[in-house]
C-alpha cells in the first residue's frame, strides 16, 4: 500500500530560532501586530509504500531519526494517511 | 483571542525542488527503499491576537501572500485553532 506522509521537523522548545526571531520583528513594520512565539521548522512531504500504517510509521519514524532530523536540537511530528484512494494505484 | 497558527509553505507542482531530489536520492544508499515524491517545504508556527477565527484567518492569509511566501512558486496551507484554552489567557 502507497501512503502519503507529512513530517514536521521543528526546533525543540529552547533552541534558538533565529529565523522565527527575525520574522517576529519585521512584521510590526509591515502592520502585522499580536504576532509572537514565532518558530520556523521543515515540512517534508513524500510516499511511501509498505505493506501496513504499523510498518510505514516505523520506517517513517526510523528515517526522521536516521537522516531527516537532528535529534540534539529537532523534533519531529509524523503524520500517515493512505494514498491508494487519491492515487487509484 | 489568541489562536495558534500553523502555515505550510510548499513549492508549487512542477517548481524544482533539489533539496527534495537530494533526499530522494540519498535514501536507498541508507536502506530505506519505497520512498518516493520528496518535496521539502516550511513549516512555520506562531501565535496571533484576533477577535475571532475568521480575523485571524483573514490577517494570517495575508500575512502568507505579502511576507511569508513567495506566491509564484510557492502555496501556503494554513492551519488554525484557538490557543486560548491550552495557554490559559
Amino acid at each position: 500500500m502507497l501512503f502519503s506522509v507529512q513530517v514536521e521537523v521543528s526546533l525543540r522548545e529552547g533552541v534558538a530560532d533565529p529565523q522565527g526571531a527575525t520574522i517576529e520583528r519585521s512584521l510590526p513594520h509591515l502592520g502585522f501586530d499580536g504576532v509572537k512565539g514565532v518558530r520556523v521548522g521543515k515540512a517534508i512531504r513524500f510516499a511511501i509504500e509498505a505493506a501496513d500504517e504499523g510498518a510505514a510509521r516505523a520506517e517513517v519514524e526510523d528515517l526522521c531519526q536516521r537522516f531527516l532530523t537532528n535529534p540534539v536540537i529537532e523534533d519531529s511530528t509524523v503524520t500517515i494517511t493512505a494514498a491508494d484512494a487519491a492515487q487509484g494505484s
